[in-house]
Parts: C-alpha cells; structure tokens; sequence
C-alpha cells in the first residue's frame, strides 16, 4: 500500500505552493496532522503525521492503517517515536496547525522539538489550499456536476403535505445514491451540519448559533440548524442548501423552490439575488478586493430596497461567500472586514440570500473559479424560483 | 428565548458533578466553548462560552443566536468582552478544555485570565458526563427503541444484487425518517464516519486510518472507512453499525446479516460474540475495572480458538468497548490498559466482533448501562444471525 494517491508531479505542485509560503513566514519544517492537511498532501486521510521540512523529502509517520509501507514512510505508535525514529536536525521554526489541533495536541508534539520555535501551520495550509491546481478544480467540477444531476431531480421528490425534513431525506438518499460521501468537512470545532440546510416558510428566521448564511430551529436543542419539521405549503418557499461532496471536494449550491404560488418581493429578491451573482462573476479576478464584492452585493441589497432583509432578518450573516474545496469553510472569506485579496483558480461559494418573513428564504448560491475573465461558475442548475408541483 | 432548555433540578445534578471533579482537582473555574459540553450543561448548543466558577450561578457568555437573552446571559462579540464585562475576581485556577479546544483559541482565552493557572476542563467535563442522569438515560433509552425500530426493517429494505452502499442509503433514509439526527458526534477531530458503518465480505478486512472497532475501504480515499461498492453475495456477511443520535444522546448497536448461507466458522464467531456480551454483561458492575472486562472477552475469544479473528484480522483494534452519550467515544474505555472503574449509570457499548476472512465481520455491540445487577442493554434487537432473504 503506497503512501500517495497523488501522481507525484501534482503532489510536487502542491508542496511547491506549501514551501513558498514557508518560505515567506520564514518557517522551516511543518509537522501536519489535521485529516485534510494529509488529504491535500497525499491524496489520502491516514492517522498519523506527515513532517515537511523546507527543504527535502517529507516523511510519513503512520499509526494506522497498520498496512501502510514505502518510501518515506515510518510506522509510529505514538508521536515521541517521531524525534526517536530518525536522526533529525531539528528545525529552527516548527509549524503547527494551531487553529485545528487541540492543545494538548500541540504541548505533546512541541516536546518533539524543544529547540525549535513554534510558529503556525494552519495559516500556511490554508493559504495553500486556497488556490487550486488543475486536479483540484477537476474533481470540484466534477462533484458540480453531480450536484447539478441531485438538484435537477427535486421537483420529482416533491409530493403534497410532505414537511422539510421529509422531502430533506429524499434529497439526501438521491444524493447518495448519485456518490455523495456525506461527510461534510468543516475547519475548526465550533461548526456543526448534517448533510445541509433545507429552509421553508418561517423557520428560516429563525437564527442559529451557527456561523452558516442561513438558519433554521433544527429538529432537536442539540442540532439547532435546518429543517424543523415544518410542513410545505403554497405560498412558502424551499430552499435548498445540500452536500456537494462527491469526490473528497465539494461544491456548494443552493436553489430555491416553492409550491403553487410565491409572492412578488420574494421574486424579486430572489431576481435580486441572481443579479448579485452575476454582477460579482463580473467583477471578481485575480487581484480583487474580497470585500469589494461583499459591498457591491450589500450595495446592490440597499438599492433594491431588499436591505432588511438580505442574509438574514431577525439575524443576519457577516459575510455573502466563502472559499470552498476540501472543506466547505475555506479561504478567501467574502466579508466587510475580509483582507483576502482573489487570485487565480481561488474557489468561491457566492450566496447573496434573502429572508423574507411569511414566504421564507430565497435567493441563489454557486460555486466559481476564479479566473482572469471574471469568476466561473462550476454548478450549473438552472437559477431561477422552481414550481415542486 | 431562556437560555436553559434544561429543568433547573436538572442542571443542578449535572452541576454537582462537576464541581465535584473542580474540587477534587483544584480548579476555581471552567470556561466552556465545545458544545458537547455546552450541551450537556444547558440542553442546547449556542455560539459563546459557559462560565462556570466553582461556587455561584454560571454566567453565559453568547455570541450567536443574537436573540438568546435572559438570566445570567451576557452578549458578546468576542471572547475578550469576557473579561471587559463583569467584574469578575479572577480564578487562581482556570479550566479550558485543552483536548478539544485548538491550541489558538487556548492562548486567546488564556490572556482573559493572566493571572490563573491552566487547568484541564476537558477531563473534568469528560468525568462528569460519563455517568449519566436518570434524564439523560431516559434519552439513551429513547434512542434505543428507535434504533431497533430501524434494525428490525433491515431485511425489508434488501434486494438481491444490492451493493454495501446501496443498502445503506435504504438504512440511512429509514433512520432519517424514524427521526435519526444525523449528526454523530466524536470527540477529537482525527475520528471522521457518516452515518456509520455496513461491512460486507472481505471489505470488513480492509484496515481503517481511524481508531474504530472495525475498518473498510470506503467509497473514497478522502473518507477510508466502511462501504466500498462490494454486491452483497450469498455467503457474505453483512454487518451493520449505523447511528444512533435520535435524541442529542445515541445508542451504539451492531447486528449481523447473511443472504442465503453462511459458513460455520462466521456462525461459531458470532455466537462467541453473543456469548462475550452476555458474560460481560454479569461481570460489568460498579467497581468492576475495564480492563478486566477487555482481558474476559480476549479470553473467551482466545479459548473459542478465535483469537486471530477477534476485532479484525489484518488490524486489529485495541478496544472491546467505550462510553456512549452525547458522543460516540465517551468513558469508560474498555481496554487492556485502560484505568477506568465502572461507576453506577455509566453507559457503554460492548462490541466483542471478529472477521473471518472470505466471509466478512461478525458479532454484534449493544450499548447498556451499568447497575448494581450487571450490564442491562438499552438495545434490544435480537442478536443473532439473521437473514436478509
């Protein structure tokens, strides 16, 4: 069993972009633990770590699975046995992955390298995986392209005096069934969501502690997101905010639906909504403010006299899109305080929504790249209110 | 909306407990942010912080949702208002939960409290929740009956040529709607599964990175664990291990199924299975150490000549058993080293399973709670081989 799913010319890539960020904050060894850190590294989650020094091959230390041999690797029961194990010139600066590994985590590991400086991983990952290679945007695409397949097919799950989180279920079983792998990759401890958000009529005002675009009570205090058991009636509207992992990365999309009738703000919220994306697709390249877009889609809210209630009414979101790939949460954050600046094959989750009391949520999410002519998109169903009857 | 979703008799069992370990420990006050803990201390899960000093009332400290007001809650922004916004004399010795928490937002918090020592509050909240309240039993016992409601349809839910993953879905959409959460809950951030496990054949073989009882290719090496596409086969067996979450609290339960025939070896297995949990079940009582159930069912498995098959045949795992409640991995540990003493109303899963090569995984795993009689199961599906024709 070979250590890298990665042909190495990719994995070559993607230790090019990890260095030269080393480089830049001066670090001179990571030590990675974090399931997608490994993932992006080598194609594969083991249990263990990989040290990546600045200069030279990375080595592998492997807990489980037990099976796992070849160059590079070293078979570790516990992490002391990773100072023990090789005769390492310890590093002047080790990097850590601060914001996801526990503290205890980090005292152990920082015992490895008592000469060492401790200095943070996590940034240097995730500025990394924020710009996609080529392979890395396939597989978005493809999953884009399985989402739309799910997506497509809702209206025919649709049947009368079905609730939320019935018609969620049948959502998630076509999902499955089209490959979807369910797991759900969020960064760091705080976020919680199972397999996405279904919102209809008023229980999407109803705010969550959870740091997601939209809310939602949740069927139980102890997942207090999405879907509440409400039935689906004429005049409400559905929206659709589910699991786009199909093949390690994800796309994230959203759609809007309703039941015999809608009413006009809510259309036009929802034109709104489609026009802020659009309008953003223009205006984002390489070099663009992340800000920016969030003012020109509030900007965009406030003309249309939707302010009120644009992300949110009774709680609103701080922020309109979000880096996606192998986590749902990743850079560039699109916020009024975000300092991240667009750069080539970045890949964006836009979702300018709307709540609108009585009718519910509406509005759109897609995920794009972003490229020198304005940001693509890479989910691809059709945009506009959809009738489930 | 109160922030106590709790009766307050309630809350006061379960804080009694955990000043019981402050005390023990030292430890004038917790700062709580996981919301597993922040669950178990208000039966709800919100963004901010629990102030918990050892005597006086909590003070709640919350971000999100913004609409949460009432006694003793505090609106913040950021953890720093902490300290801005009460006059709170400073603990000499802080907790934070050092096994969950990363390692950043642990030196954010910290420089609330420059004058406190740093303790662990994960141990201390760890301690306490594994032995459960009559209400928190009264969840678990809820969560039991729904799961077997699920299990008993398993075999309606077969048709022949199905895949591994193909019957999952029909078990995970009959969870959905017999009201399983979804979300299911580990402690730590290395352990990843969706909705739980279905082993068919020699797929059971495959070694898992993750620190589960048994393994799996998965349908993706961004998630190696469990299904992997294997048609179900007569011969094989199908074992099944899906979430239990019905309720904030969950019940861990394994049956086994076969199509059509399954060799002797696979049914001795199963029957030493059936027989290890019912003899652990008369041994477990309060004072009973862990390890010395591991030791009793390694021997019943070495004894039944088993012992190469006894949990997993090229990995094995380390474990027999584990603590179940709000998460998936609680205490007590049942493992050889393992230090725990069983404690009245703790709640654990047994799961003593083989893997029998060409045939797949066998056994089953309840979860029960612990009484002055023994191990009395909180599920309760019938234990043995069971056709899915």
């Amino acid at each position: 069993m070979e250590i890298l799913l990665l042909q190495s010319e990719e994995q070559a890539l993607r230790l090019e972009k990890v260095r030269g960020i080393m480089n830049e904050k001066k670090i001179d060894a990571l030590l990675i633990s974090d399931n997608a850190n490994k993932y992006y590294l080598t194609g594969r989650v083991f249990s263990g770590y990989i040290y990546l020094p600045l200069k030279g091959e990375p080595i592998y230390f492997v807990k489980r699975p037990v099976t796992m041999k070849g160059d590079g690797v070293v078979s570790i029961r516990k992490p002391e046995q990773i100072a023990e194990s090789i005769g390492m010139v310890p590093p002047a600066t080790i990097g850590l992955e601060l914001a996801t590994a526990s503290y205890s985590k980090v005292e152990r590991l920082l015992r490895i390298f008592p000469q060492s400086e401790l200095a943070d991983a996590s940034m240097v990952m995730s500025a990394a995986r924020a710009v996609k290679t080529a392979e890395e945007l396939e597989k978005i695409r493809i999953s884009g392209i399985k989402q739309d397949h799910v997506y497509r097919k809702i209206p025919t799950l649709y049947r009368e005096g079905m609730t939320d989180v019935e018609l969620q279920v049948e959502i998630e079983r076509e999902s499955r069934l089209e490959g979807c792998l369910g797991q759900f990759r969020i960064n760091g401890d705080d976020m919680e969501l199972y397999m996405g958000n279904i919102l209809v009529g008023d229980n999407a005002d109803v705010p969550t502690p959870y740091d997601f675009a939209m809310g939602g009570e949740g069927m139980d205090p102890s997942l207090p997101v999405g879907c509440n058991g409400t039935v689906i009636k004429p005049g409400n509207s559905v929206m659709v905010d589910v699991n786009g992992n199909y093949t390690g990365y994800m796309t994230d999309m959203t759609r809007t639906y309703y039941v015999e009738e809608i009413g006009d703000l809510a259309r036009k919220a929802h034109e709104c909504s489609i026009a802020i994306c659009r309008r953003l697709a223009e205006l984002g390249r390489p070099g663009t403010e992340a800000k920016a877009l969030y003012e020109e889609a509030e900007k965009m809210a406030r003309e249309a006299g939707l302010h009120e209630y644009f992300m949110g009414h009774r709680q609103k979101a701080g922020f309109v899109g979000h880096g996606v790939g192998i986590e749902i949460n990743e850079l560039p954050v699109i916020a009024p305080r975000s300092r991240d600046i667009l750069q080539e094959n970045n890949v964006i989750a836009l979702e300018p929504k709307f709540v609108i009391p009585k009718t519910g949520a509406v509005g759109i999410e897609n995920t794009y790249v972003v490229t020198p002519d304005g940001l693509k998109p890479l989910t691809n169903t059709p945009e506009g209110l959809t009738s489930l009857t």
